[in-house]
This record gives C-alpha cells, structure tokens and sequence, in this order.
C-alpha cells in the first residue's frame, strides 16, 4: 500500500512520516502533496494565534476535551521557530496537553522550520493539507509568536482565534503585531486577572476602528481571488456580517472554553453558509500556490548560492570591493544567462 | 547636487525622500543603495527588540536623551508590520517619543512594509545602510514583534538589546522566540513589577543553556563568513567571551537607562576590539546579498504571478481541475522556458 493510501486509510505512522517528509523538504514532498490534494477540504481549519504566555497550550487542552465529547476527531500542528533555548519551552507545551496523549483521536505535532529559507509558511499550509487529507474533522494551527510570518500562516485558517491576556500594553500588544484583522474570534485567557474589563472596551473600540478602515479600504481592493469569488455567483461573501465576539477564558479551570467552542461552530457554520467558505478556500489556495512558487524560487536561489560566481561575488563584497546590492544584480545577470543550461 | 550628495552632506529632506524611494521599491532604489554604500560603516547600529507593551518606545526615548548628552547623532528607524488597526499605536509612539522631537540631532522614521513579499527584512537593511550613510553617530532599528522577520532584521545589528518585562511566562516569552539567541544585552523593563526576580533569575538559567547549546552547535557548523574571518586572521572572534548583561529599567523614570547605555558603549568596544566587528559586519553583508538576491527573484515571481499563464493556472485551481503544487512547477517551467526571451 502506498503512503498516499495509508494517510488516507488513517495510518498515523504514514501521516507522521509524510510530515517529516515535509518538513525536511525531501525531493519527494511536492509529489505527496499533489496526490493528496484531492483528498482535502473537509476538515476544519482552526488557527490559534498570541504572543507567547498567554496560554494558548492550556486553550488548546480544554477546547480539545469539548471536541473529543462530541467525537470530532483532532489533528494539532505547533509551528514554532526552532530555537536552542525553546526545547523547554516545547516540552511545557506537550505537559499542559497531556490530557490528550494516548488518544488516539488526537494527532499533536510540533513542527520546528526556522532557517529555512522562506519555508515557515509553505511548510505550514503543506502540512495542513497533510492532517485535512488524513481525515481530521478539526485541524488546529498553532503558532508562536506575533510576527509577519505568524499572520501570514494565521490567514490560511478558515477560523482564526487570536489569545490575549490582561494587562502588557493592553491590547496595544495585538493591534501593532496586525493580528486583529486576522480575528473571527478574540479571546482574552487569564481573564481572573485585573484590567480583563479595560482590555475588552479597548479591543471593542479598535474593533470598531478597524472595521470603520476595512470598509472604506474594500472600495478600492480587488484580489483576484474575490473576482473569482464573484465570478461564482458568490456576491454575499462580506465577512463583515460576521461580529467578531470576545470571550473571556480561564483556561486553566476550562471557565469560557464552552463558549469559545460555540463560537467555533458558529462560525464555521456562518461561512458555510454566506460563500465566505468558497471566497476563504480561494484566498488559501492562491497563497498556497504563491508559496510554492516562492519556495521553488529559492529552492533555485540555493543552487544560485552554492555556484562559484555567487560565492566570488561574496568574497569580492567582503573584500570590501563592491556593495552587496550591484553583487546581487550581477548574480541574477549571471543566473539568467546561464541556468537554464545547467538544467538540461 | 545629486540625492546622494544630498543625503551624504546632511539633508534631512533628502534622506526622507531615499527612505521613501526604498519603502516604495522605486526603480531607482537599487542604484541609490550601490551609490551609497562606500559611505557606510561608520555608525553603530543598534537593535531594539521585544514584544509589544514591554516599554521600548519610552526605553528608547530615555536612551536617546542620554546619546545627544555627548552629543552623538541618532537615526531611529521603527520597522512596524503596517496595519489599519495600528494607527494609534504608533501615534501613542510618537508621544513617548516628544522629548526628541525638533532636535535635529535626532531623526526618526517609521517604515510600514507589509504585504511586500519578503520585503520586510530587505527594506530594514537598506534602510540602515541610507542612515548609516547620512553619517548618524548610531543608528537605533526598532522592531514590533517578536516572529522570524523580526529576528532576522534584528541579527542585522552591531548591538542587540532584547526588551523583556516581568511575569507573563516568564522568560518563556523570550525564549520561544528565538529572540535570547541573538541578544547582546539583555533588558528588564518595567522592573517596579513584582516577580523581576524570578524573570532575572530564570533567564540567566536560560542564558547558561543557551551557551552550553551553541559551544557543542559550533564544532558543527562553519558558514562562509565564518571561514572569511578565519581566512582574515580574526580567529579570535568567539562572542563568548562577552557576557551578557542583564539590566533592569524602569524607562518611565530612567532609572538603570544610564548602566544600558554603558553596557551599549561596552559592548561597541568589545566588538571593535576582538575581531567580532569583522565577523558581524561579514555576516550582515552575507544577510544584505541574499535578501538583495531573494528580492530580485520575488520582483520576477510577481512578474510571473501576472502572466497569462500563471493567472490561468490560478483559475484551474479554483476550479478543482489541478492542485496548487502541481500548477506551481506548471509555472516555474514556463517560467524557464520563457523568461529569457521576454526580457530582451
């Protein structure tokens, strides 16, 4: 039997490898994926997003409890950027969870990508398709950090959450790091904290600013996702029919965790069924196909940097000799010139 | 007069308009860079770092009034993930900022680059090198955030100061980030909060890990601009021998702000003076060549992504006709066949 057949037949030792696979960017990862392909879009994609500290581990345990009452089955994706001093840091995570090992209706995995070139987030959406085609009915994406690439790996869920906690700046900590607009749902963990009541007006007001500059700024954007989306008969894709609710959560003691999930339902059902879901699966897919094209690009950047005339070009830099900007337009020169005969 | 003489001679104006043409990606922007880099590497560029709501702005506003004491020249760049909600933020910045306002010593700048593919760390340095190139005394780079873009803009600098604050994971926070790895200094604001201790205490354990990790790590690993110091002489690079210092501020009033900007002074000595100046300098311009190189590939990715044939593969995707990798290869082949003779 093939791999493809066993992640699909819902082999967690072919599901485990296929990631690793992925992960180390094997020459037969592009292959998976496009087999797999037709097997996904039946999951739901949930992303769960906040600085490190608010406890989004401790959520993640509690939320994952109220699933596997209703028997949905889980796959969990951590992307965190590898780092020597985090091994700690990671294993804590798998202790809050270890309400969750041993079920064999939870597949956790963290995935550590850093360093590879422009990989973080063609590295996130391919293992998404990985766990969707695997069979899970809810797919979490975990990431840590409030980042560029965090928000970038945030936007391919079709339900994003995004943790707070009281205090730190209020929610000044969210709005600078762009993670609001990704929101269908805040939460505000740690809420037997002081200030829970001062952070909530203030997310509502920034809500409110956000919303008032979303609507003036979709008069003048058109992606060609939404044309699609249009050219569907989807008009009634506005996800501003959506209000995105703030629930308070403690998730150590599971206080809020219930409504949280309402919520998750809710809103997976409400993009079902505005067209949202449709308008959502396109943005995905064209950035998907946009990281592939990324990650081919620098898979070619690679080569370009192991060449000879990228590493003299280098050395003539260091050399103090030319500046590094006229030195990378010279390689590029050099690698149009001459990469399409290396191919062959 | 030229932009670059302009810019080299100290007017303002014409610095703004450079940072502008770069912000922009003007086509010119290139050849301003090329122009102006043999006027670079006299400033001592300084990263500022940490998550939203610890106090850097205010930090930085302190450190700045203790740099014009001696008269020192500052160019401050905040590299900010644009963001409709984020407005006020930066504005609220600006007001923690006011003692430096109207002193032409000092010169700040916020940059907003999000949504440019993979411009965000190329724009941070070339914007570095225009300041350094207007002949700042130092240069202060401050990011928002604590993902993988933030780090890789902040392992651009001479001196690294990673801004933590007591409680909210602790050091995890930091440690997760993969911001610990790149710190030279180490700040604890808001050191009027309970548990700084604990915060201080923990990461000096983590500090001790982190070194143990990277002496086994660097029997292992050798990068080009490792073997070029070597191949210098500089074999007494090893950044070990600094310790990092862990300070705490309480920016608000400026207490501890003096013993920083000693230990900034310190460790721009110390650098000068083992060599690691070499060492940081290769490895900045090894950083500047390949996101120079990574840009002028994503300028012919966009070129593609506008192509008749990747816009029509983008709509087959849709459609459920093709998967997003396979119709990604589709594009890079068509791409190779058919860019060369497009260009000319």
């Amino acid at each position: 039997m093939s791999l493809i057949q066993q992640i699909i037949g819902g082999d967690r030792r072919a599901l485990a490898q296929a990631l690793t696979l992925i992960e180390n960017d094997d020459h037969n990862s592009q292959n998976i994926l496009a087999n797999l392909y037709r097997h996904t879009g039946h999951s739901h994609i949930i992303g769960i997003t906040g600085i490190p500290g608010v406890g989004k581990s401790t959520l993640i345990n509690s939320l994952a409890k109220l699933m596997r009452k209703r028997d949905d089955t889980l796959g969990l994706l951590a992307i965190d950027p590898s780092s020597q001093f985090s091994q700690g840091a990671i294993l804590g995570d798998r202790i809050r969870m270890r309400d969750l090992l041993g079920d064999k209706g939870v597949f956790i995995r963290s995935m550590a990508t850093r360093g590879v070139l422009g990989g973080l987030s063609s590295t996130a959406s391919a293992a998404v398709d990985i766990l969707d085609a695997a069979g899970f009915d809810r797919v979490i994406v975990e990431t840590v950090g409030v980042g560029q690439s965090e928000v970038d790996i945030a936007s391919n869920a079709q339900t994003s959450i995004v943790v707070l906690c009281p205090g730190l700046g209020d929610s000044i900590q969210a709005a600078k790091s762009g993670l609001l607009e990704i929101a269908d749902i805040i939460v505000i963990n740690k809420s037997d904290y002081p200030k829970v009541n001062l952070t909530k007006s203030y997310l509502h007001e920034m809500i409110d600013i956000g919303r008032a500059a979303q609507t003036r700024g979709s008069e003048t954007q058109t992606t060609i996702s939404d044309t699609h989306s249009v050219s569907n008969g989807n008009l009634d894709t506005d996800n501003s029919l959506w209000e995105v609710p703030i629930i308070t959560t403690v998730a150590t003691t599971g206080e809020g965790v219930g409504d949280l999930f309402e919520q998750l339902l809710a809103h997976y059902n409400h993009i079902k069924s505005t067209g949202e879901m449709t308008r959502r699966r396109n943005r995905r897919l064209r950035a998907i196909f946009e990281s592939q094209l990324r990650k081919q690009l620098y898979t070619k950047l690679s080569q370009m940097l192991s060449e000879d005339y990228c590493l003299r070009q280098l050395e003539v830099i260091m050399e103090g000799e030319t500046d590094p900007y006229t030195a990378a337009t010279n390689c590029i020169k050099h690698f149009e010139t001459n990469y399409i005969g290396d191919e062959e």
